[in-house]
């Protein structure tokens, strides 16, 4: 599998691209854990969304797959009406489907909306309503998972 | 007040040091919503922990002070023994002083321990158990906040 490098200045200028597709009036921002962090902490730092919040999932026990991928942690949404959903990547998109249907299972009235970096459209099961890049099986090496251990090699 | 712009490259190394002065072994990671975001998500992938969740907080009702800043959306952290919290700054420490004082009482048999990037000493009315940069009352514009602002003005 072709691996990508995804460091932060490209990240930072995709982002604000993403960003500026999306009209930003929403009235709170979910995270899917942890791939979504980073994006959501300064897409509310853009937007200036204060209620910024995070959902846990998993989709593994060790490196056995779990039919189903357990949600957990599900924010207090009752004071909102319009969400943005963001992950970095909608890869098998079933992350992204577990989320989606918890959350509007548990506030059926709330407007979602799903917002991702990267989209794999011959292989996800969902399509986020926002995405920037389309790519096809790559694998990308975000700078979260790798700066901080290049770093440390780079010292030793 | 002196301002001082704090870019990604010099978070990242920041990070690693702070990171490297503390052992590491944690059960979870609790960031401090929004300004504890990025760290938690990199902290996380440094040193492999999946367990990374956010609590939120308001210390302020639009520009009124409250009296008492408010922890919401505690996370389940039943399952894990010892947690770090960790959030960008302690500049007045109410806000850490309130999510400590919180996880504490509701989780009263768990080992929490506080880190941030920078702690003022003069104001902060808690002292975190890691830091890494001591400051008097200058203000820090992390990147988080500025980047897209600014990648948007050059845009234009």
């Amino acid at each position: 599998m072709r691996r990508i490098r995804y460091d932060y200045d490209t990240f930072a200028g995709d982002l604000h691209a993403l960003a500026d597709s999306i009209d930003g009036k929403f009235d709170a921002i979910v995270a899917i854990a942890r791939g979504g962090m980073t994006m959501a902490h300064m897409l509310g730092e853009y937007w200036d969304i204060r209620n910024v919040f995070v959902v846990n999932s998993i989709g593994y026990e060790d490196t056995k797959k779990l039919e189903t991928t357990k949600v957990f942690n599900v924010p207090d949404l009752v004071p909102f009406e319009r969400i943005l959903i963001v992950d970095d990547i909608a890869d098998s998109g079933e992350t992204l489907d577990a989320v989606v249907k918890r959350l509007s299972a548990r506030y059926p009235d709330k407007k979602f909306e799903t917002a991702t970096l990267f989209y794999k459209p011959h292989k996800s099961i969902v399509k986020p309503d926002h995405w920037l890049k389309s790519i096809d099986d790559e694998w990308i090496d975000f700078f979260w998972s790798d700066d901080l251990k290049r770093i440390a090699e780079k010292s030793r």
